[in-house]
């Protein structure tokens, strides 16, 4: 059953070539254009999405002993969406049950299954982005971006790399070993690709489709039955997600089950029941560092995929273009604020200021200048809506409330108009915030911390990433023996480093089949999406032999 | 640097292209003859190495506060050697002063530094058999084979494949996002490989050289810098080694601490404190599960690339060449005395017998013709040395001794001529002998089980790999729809199977390009040499990015 495998086989092809070239590249279209996505997409989405609201969600076969699902958008409403769920000892037998198909189903069949469930997603693009927006308080344009195509990409990007990973090497060899005189030793050799074994995926909050997609679909490709663990308060996006998977999944005659909804509840989470099942092999992870250490701690049967804690920061060495680096900052500290993983939070600025195009700064002066820029772009509130969303979650709230106290506040947060919401705080810190600096403040909160000089921010840029984890870095720099100095530190430090971004492009946007998303090389992960060692170990080979007549 | 890499350019792209087609292929002629090593190489070599003996061992520049060595030839004598060595934290520290260089060095350099150093190994070969013959107990010709060019193979295996893969995506891209009828974003990115840290090989006494190349130059190529940690009592191979790569990079303009030799004794083991060094992000091992796990639980800051404990089986289902079977079986069983990782430990025979070419055969028959088959092959006293070599460790003959109580003694094992020897023990277990047979009785003892039919013995031989670990199975059979259900069997449980070997090519046999050794799918270790996932964890790829005029 390798149909859908051809239909798709120029997309992975083309996939393929992204992959190792790095240029810009996607199938899906990020624009939520009705020209695209037909004129009737948006409205179909927003019908579809709120058919769904208090209802039971429909799983057809899904093991199910309750209903469970408490989630409420932070724009407001409670969704009221009850899914089917089950004991993890339950979900792990159905899992279980549907691994041998999956194994035994050709490399095609699964990366055919894989790449037709993307394709399948991408027709809900506008159905997600109504459900990404209203679990994780995004924006309706950022949640179809993050949410749909950008998601989509990722979860390709998977695919493609699994299925060059998979036929890497000859699958069937003739070995012949000359003899001298004498007849060659003949031997024919064939190998398997055998899975790992059963694949977790547990999901965060503000990301839920675009940081479970890549391990979803490198296990579900190469083999491995994937039991979906969604954030008690994201679970519609993955739901949607399993729902499409286990209808491909049949029409290919492989079993749903290879693809299930683990959902739970806060405070009665299955989480740590299901990373330690024997059975589990493989667990890709977003979220905290501390939930990451009891994984590596407990759950040392299974291969550990993560994205955790992080802080990133900002170097502002000197500019040729203050407002436009001021504006480009303040949209990536404004942008769904905060809340991404990609986020700025930790500006370094020399105590004694900085050379501009327009002459010499003083500190505070590139403090206001970042200010300002936030209340330039803010100022309407349906833009600033549209960039900040809303906060997730309330203990966010609490954070930007708590962080005023660590030192001078240089802008203020406040709520926007819609939605639970708290524009950037901008605080200098002193005293005892010197230290609350250099740990992730998660949240529309970012510190400006005076250092001797822009060398000394670089050092303590990349030391904050070596030591506490960072997924990005930025610079802000003339001086390009510097920039080269600045290049090398970074890079040993393990963190992709943008450099003088102004315009359309953020340090917080990372594009699939170009940028690696984390290195792996410091605390704020061991995964990079996708390298190769984010498909590799979900598999092996295993061979056998046989002498052949010469 | 690249002089090294433009030089052996041409076997780089040999070996890369036979890694993925996966037939026979070899630069290092694995014959001892002075046709190809020129006519003096043995006599050179033998003397060579007798220079070396009873003296202390040259190691240029090496930390070094203490002189140890002790190691004694199975086949006699005391090396008398002494080597240079340090303490752990001394090690470390001088690995650590090497790695930003190494680090900083092209790809281009340190992989054509690695070619290097193994195409030298290989002019050395006659002299490493000596070290590997009086260090392992391997008989000179197969000390040559595997110590040397063999071992070569898997060296420059590793080499081929972390190139490929620290190559495999573009290093700088040009990235342009279109923008509609606005000009498009454009960006320049560059990726830098990036080391994981420090890289600790601990080799096993038996096969110094061949288990330890594929961590150590996987490692070495990727940029990180190696500390060996051979078995005491199996040094000299590897100082050898060390001293040879360590040549190389000082020509190469790199620091010679880049490898470095960890010397220690039996009873007073440094490989502990080395392994659990924060610095230490990469070990390769090779040897027992106890250690293995031991390993698991205290160096969780380092990935553990492992080799392990297993139970080899060979079902024997029917035959169509039985003399050639047990032939065929008998070397295997014979060769270095059963210490070969590959070895068959557990045969499963119907208890009522088998099909051969020569009509039905019982049990009892089959066990007799296999004891026949080996004292055939080992009549002539030097063939049998040549065959069997010599006992590593002392404990192994402890081990055949107590193993002929564990029920019927088919063929009682006996000490050769020369060296410290035992030839096969064959038991039919009874009693408490039946879980002894699964498993690892490590040395020249090997179990033939009873089982109900042909069926069964699959069955529980695809068990022990699955629960125990196996490197190898083998299975003899004329029935094509049996021989593929036991392919099925055996790919779940993770083990490479060889079918029908008779003639010259046994089952103990991994040839390096083709063959993957171990899976990595089943206790017998976590690491398979050498597939993509054996060197894509030892580095990692850092961006930096930056826009560029459209």
């Amino acid at each position: 059953m390798t149909v859908f495998f051809e239909r798709h086989r120029p997309m992975l092809e083309a996939a393929t070539a992204a992959l190792y070239a790095r240029g810009f590249w996607t199938p899906f279209p990020e624009v939520p254009s009705g020209k695209i996505y037909g004129e009737t997409a948006k409205a179909d989405g927003d019908a579809t999405y709120a058919a769904l609201l208090a209802k039971p969600f429909d799983l057809p076969g899904h093991p199910e002993s309750q209903r469970l699902g408490a989630e409420i958008s932070p724009w407001g409403p409670e969704l009221g969406i009850r899914y089917p769920t089950a004991e993890p000892a339950t979900l792990i037998a159905a899992a279980r049950t549907a691994a041998p198909a999956l194994a035994a189903a050709s490399v095609e069949a699964r990366v055919g299954v894989c790449l037709e469930i993307l394709q399948r997603l991408n027709g809900l693009s506008f159905v997600m982005a109504n459900a990404v927006m209203h679990t994780t308080g995004q924006a309706f344009p950022m949640a179809f971006q993050a949410g749909g195509p950008h998601a989509q990409d990722r979860g390709l990007e998977a695919v493609a790399m699994a299925h060059a990973e998979m036929t890497r090497f000859a699958a069937t060899a003739r070995w012949e070993k000359p003899q001298g005189k004498a007849a060659p030793i003949v031997m024919e050799k064939h190998w398997t690709i055998v899975p790992r074994g059963l694949s977790l995926v547990i999901a965060c909050n503000t990301f839920p489709t675009w940081n479970s997609y890549p391990g979803l679909f490198a296990s579900l490709a190469t083999g491995n039955p994937v039991i979906v663990k969604p954030h008690p308060s994201a679970i519609l996006p993955l739901a949607l997600t399993v729902r499409v998977a286990r209808e491909v999944l049949v029409e290919a005659g492989l079993p749903a089950d290879a693809v299930l909804l683990a959902v739970d509840e806060a405070g009665a989470e299955i989480t740590k029941t299901l990373a330690t099942d024997p059975a589990v092999k493989l667990i890709d992870y977003t979220g905290s560092s501390v939930f990451g250490n009891w994984l590596r701690g407990h759950a040392a049967q299974a291969q550990l995929f993560t994205e955790e804690t992080g802080v990133n920061t900002v170097t502002i060495a000197a500019t040729d273009d203050f407002a436009g680096m001021c504006d480009n900052l303040a949209f990536s500290l404004s942008l769904y604020s905060g809340q991404m993983c990609t986020s700025p939070q930790t500006i370094f600025v020399p105590e004694n200021g900085i050379e501009t195009e327009g002459g010499h700064l003083s500190f505070d002066a590139v403090a206001e200048g970042l200010a300002s820029a936030i209340d330039r772009l803010l100022a309407d509130p349906a833009r600033a809506a549209g960039v900040c969303g809303a906060v997730a979650n309330p203990a966010t709230l609490a954070r930007v409330e708590a962080a005023q106290a660590l030192g001078r506040v240089i802008r203020a947060s406040a709520p926007l108009a819609q939605g639970r919401s708290a524009t950037p705080l901008l605080v200098v810190p002193e005293g005892q915030g010197a230290k609350a600096a250099e740990d992730e403040c998660f949240g529309p909160v970012a510190f400006i911390v005076p250092v001797a000089d822009a060398d000394a921010g670089i050092t303590r840029a990349a030391a904050l990433a070596e030591t506490k984890g960072a997924i990005t870095a930025a610079l802000y720099d003339t001086d390009s023996a510097r920039i080269g100095r600045a290049v090398q530190a970074f890079a040993r430090a393990g963190v992709n480093l943008s450099v003088n971004l102004t315009g359309n492009i953020f340090v917080n946007q990372s594009a699939a089949f170009s940028d690696f998303h984390v290195t792996g090389a410091n605390p704020a992960g061991n995964a990079s999406l996708t390298d190769t060692d984010f498909v590799a170990p979900r598999f092996r080979r295993v061979m056998w032999r046989m002498p052949v007549a010469a």
